[in-house]
């Protein structure tokens, strides 16, 4: 742990929850995963040192079983915008968590949240951009 | 069309796919979008002005008719790594195309492609660090 350690609270234990949740733990952040399937766990590498609680993200009791009362930072990443987006604002305007972001494949869906203030993620318009970066560079042949 | 047009070759109009067309083809590319579902050219928007091939972008008659031949670029997107990889082969390999980039869910694979000189993106490595950034820069509260 080092000083700049935080308590993070990842929702969605899919191939980004998993990768992410092993990157922030190696950095020395306390991190506690929640997954509904508790197979998803078997992504987790073996070098990830933190927690797994399984539960729905939206159900407030597993987010108070996971620690969200003295969580720094959730995010949200499973496979469903409506869940991603509905638990990141019951962290963000019910607990006040300082750091929240949303995954959302839905790019209408993510401007729009954004304009409430919440951080969104949308893979959809990051994964077209770097696809046309990689075929419109000048040095790309 | 400006004089840096080119011919490019989607392969699968899921939402990167669509929202990729569209791009492109608003920068004056000549985009034909390969998928094996009609229904997913519906998402396609109104200012796309490409055309599309209905088929299966594994199989090579299919990405003749879609111009392959004449093709400066193929982009792979469908939600299966090892139909982009096998199209994105076929294309650089067989024929010859200056510009090919596959999607590759899967880190390993990803990174394993890139040693055999396939370029590919990978979302879930991605995703991770673009949701890691959110959290972890120094602004980010």
């Amino acid at each position: 742990m080092n000083d700049d350690s935080m308590y993070i609270i990842l929702v969605g234990c899919g191939r980004v929850g998993a990768q992410l949740a092993t990157m922030l733990s190696q950095e020395g952040h306390a991190v506690v995963v929640v997954d509904d399937d508790p197979d998803s766990f078997n992504r987790l590498s073996g070098n990830f040192s933190g927690s797994m609680v399984q539960g729905n993200g939206i159900d407030e009791d597993v987010l108070r079983g996971a620690g969200i009362e003295r969580a720094d930072a959730v995010v949200t990443a499973t496979n469903g915008d409506n869940t991603n987006i509905m638990v990141a604002q019951i962290a963000q305007d019910i607990y006040e968590v300082g750091r929240v972001v949303a995954r959302c494949y839905d790019p209408v869906r993510s401007k729009a949240y954004e304009m409430l203030g919440l951080k969104t993620i949308c893979p959809t318009t990051v994964g077209a951009e770097m696809l046309r970066e990689t075929i419109v560079a000048e040095d790309a042949e």
